[in-house]
């Protein structure tokens, strides 16, 4: 059995999404039992609305965050937190912000032994497919939780991102490289060579080099490692070609018909592939690092993202994520 | 009447494409006189050849580089940098490798006053369209001259590409932002929030403030700043969407009739769209921050190509890009 304390009143999605998803997933599941943070009264008052297994599904109240700001103290993220840290859940899910989430993680929970910072991983939709089951998209860690990265940081993230690799996609040996300016050990910045040093003898990551920009949406290697500051950049350019492609269909600049008729095409066919790899409806992005397992989904989310979020922080357990993490770190004589 | 030395043996191109372009602009333009560095021999063979007014051409020549490797002090890029440093030119052209470049210009040349490390400025085509031309692309630098800046170098990033967009756009008032991970002045590393504060009161720059990755392809400003590590990443992968387009209308995931349809003709309309502002046609991109103008030519320019980045550097030296440089760098009380 899995338990799974999730934050009911994070993100821009309102409750009614949070409890309709815990809802949902507690008639399909009975290896997961959930625990709801946030306004107890409003949480049981949508549940009694909605059909739901009961014997799976506990409240937890925290008092409303003011709008003022100034009463933070006991906001569901926080009590939700507590909870976790103090052993009462296996795995946290949320769908606040990323810094808050941060910040809070790092205050109340242990690092696994060898780590020093958290990273967040996210997937992107790539050219390649990876591993055994063909996925169509990549890990890119870490897209925002340590905006600098030591060298040492940065092989923690490859064996981290290696182990979240090999559970979610059942991918025995994920490729992994780090992203540079160029793909010779010389290149990149003095903590990237050295990193490259590191993994190139590392036993725990199928380390394969370094790739550049372009082989992102490629999709080269099934797992790519950057600092904080550059996923956050790199991510916010993978999500913006749907876009862009989407936008350039009506522009007039493409005023050919054949090409304005192909681009009109492409942006519905790029909604699906949208669709398919969204981290809506993929399930979130693992907060990696800690001894728990931490799920941040989207803030937009739906009460399908939110029950594919506490699956996949099942998964994550069930798997033994952080012991993966924590023997891909075992120092090697 | 500017005088431009041209290194007409780096690249990958040979020394045809470079004499080639040399011959054409010398029947077209009464204001530019070239100097051809490389070995003379070969180059005046390849003249002779071609018709060229020969009153506009001179050649300097340059030992040949031994393929071991060990005598490389007269490559032709170093004869042209010499010329350059001692007057006896006012912009130097290349299809060298940029880390040479970048290398041998330090050692030779002097930075403008108030600058202390330089910056490789590219286009990159956008969907919004720029300046008084609309020109279907923007600027973005530094895209690999100097690894990590600091606050002070980025901000004179900012002076410099604004300069170079107001004399190449013809674009009076350029937008400027950082790239950042978040709008926020908050947001972002060290050297960027810094930066952002400088230039928010910076009177020669026209500074809107962050943009996210996401505004890359999109083309929300004029002229976007990063140090040199971020620039090759992302303009890695902007370069990399029209590959990944073009490839991905042939992947057998893009199983729908439609959707391979949309995908082929959009791979036709990307690469008009590519043609229309690529590099080796649009002319090279400048290394700033020099007393001196200089251009990088794509490694792969052909004739036309180099000829347009002689036409650049003309434009840069009569527009007098030194000089507003120098003049937006000036302390203010």
């Amino acid at each position: 059995m899995t338990r799974v304390v999730i934050d009911a009143m994070g993100g821009e999605i309102g409750v009614d999404s949070t409890v309709a998803g815990a809802a949902e997933l507690s008639l399909e599941s009975d290896s997961i039992q959930m625990i709801l943070v946030g306004d107890a009264r409003l949480i049981t008052e949508t549940l009694g609305s909605l059909s739901h297994d009961s014997r799976r599904i506990q409240v937890a109240h925290s008092s409303p965050v003011s709008t003022d700001g100034t009463t933070k103290t006991n906001a569901s993220i926080q009590v939700a937190m507590d909870i976790l840290a103090s052993g009462g859940a296996d795995a946290l899910v949320t769908a606040g912000r990323t810094d808050t989430l941060v910040a809070i993680a790092t205050d109340r929970l242990k690092y696994l032994p060898g780590i020093r910072r958290a990273a967040l991983a996210a997937v992107h939709p790539t050219e390649q497919r990876h591993g055994p089951k063909e996925d169509p998209f990549a890990l890119l860690l870490d897209v925002g939780a340590t905006q600098t990265a030591t060298a040492e940081d940065l092989v923690s993230f490859a064996v981290m991102g290696s182990a979240y690799a090999q559970i979610i996609s059942a991918n025995p040996r994920p490729s992994v490289a780090l992203l540079s300016n160029g793909k010779n050990l010389t290149q990149g910045t003095p903590a990237i060579q050295q990193a490259h040093e590191h993994l190139s003898r590392h036993p725990a990551v199928h380390f394969v080099g370094n790739v550049e920009g372009l082989d992102l949406p490629r999709g080269s290697v099934d797992v790519v490692v950057c600092d904080g500051f550059v996923g956050s950049v790199v991510f916010a350019m993978l999500e913006g070609v749907t876009e862009v492609v989407t936008d350039l269909a009506k522009d007039a600049y493409a005023r050919k018909f054949l090409w304005r008729l192909g681009l009109t095409m492409l942006s519905q066919g790029l909604r699906q592939l949208r669709v398919m790899t969204d981290w809506r409806q993929y399930g979130g992005a693992p907060l990696l690092g800690f001894e728990s397992v931490i799920i941040k989904a989207d803030s937009r989310s739906n009460a399908r993202a939110i029950r594919n979020a506490i699956r996949v922080a099942n998964k994550a357990i069930e798997h033994d994520l952080s012991g993966q993490i924590r023997q891909g770190m075992m120092p090697v004589d």
